[in-house]
């Protein structure tokens, strides 16, 4: 279900790199609040390599998952309209094609 | 310059042992004041990464100083007396040879 780049607009590609940019946006102002609420009720050691762990794990996940690339620009959108970072309305404006598998891929 | 646990008579293990303790305590202290502090100015994701580092480096570096094995206690010791988390004090009570020691590898 690839989609080249060349099959994306110019006015597609405007849509598509502020939709991912909002998403990255609002992520981030989650983690940096996860990560104060979470750190405010560090007490022992042990919450500290939690914390840890957490952040590792979120570095992790969002390291692979802002992958601005044509391919596979269709199935990032997916993931963050299901995790809650995008809603297809960010998204109006691209090819019914597009948002019709986008669309199918969160459902799925 | 190695120091059997045989050579510990049973006073001075209860001194080390609380020493350790006092040691790590205050060091674990420090860590979640740091944590606190560091996740207060946390604004952007690569301050976040950041603080991720500084936990991973801390989280190394504590799990590998605290270790208590009589054989390599005056090291210990030594390396927590340069880093301010026990002071020569601390260990009033061990026999004279092994504060000798202690402050000599504190010097080096």
């Amino acid at each position: 279900m690839q989609i080249a780049s060349a099959e994306w607009s110019g006015i597609e590609q405007e849509i598509a790199q502020s939709a991912f940019e909002k998403a990255y946006r609002r992520e981030v102002e989650a983690v940096v609040a996860a990560v104060r609420t979470r750190a405010a009720h560090v007490t022992e050691l042990e919450d500290v390599w939690r914390l840890n762990d957490f952040l590792s794990a979120r570095r992790h996940e969002i390291d692979g998952k802002y992958d601005y690339q044509y391919p596979v620009l269709i199935f990032v959108f997916a993931q963050l309209i299901k995790e809650g970072w995008l809603q297809l309305d960010d998204l109006k404006g691209l090819a019914d094609e597009k948002l019709v598998k986008i669309s199918a891929l969160v459902r799925m």
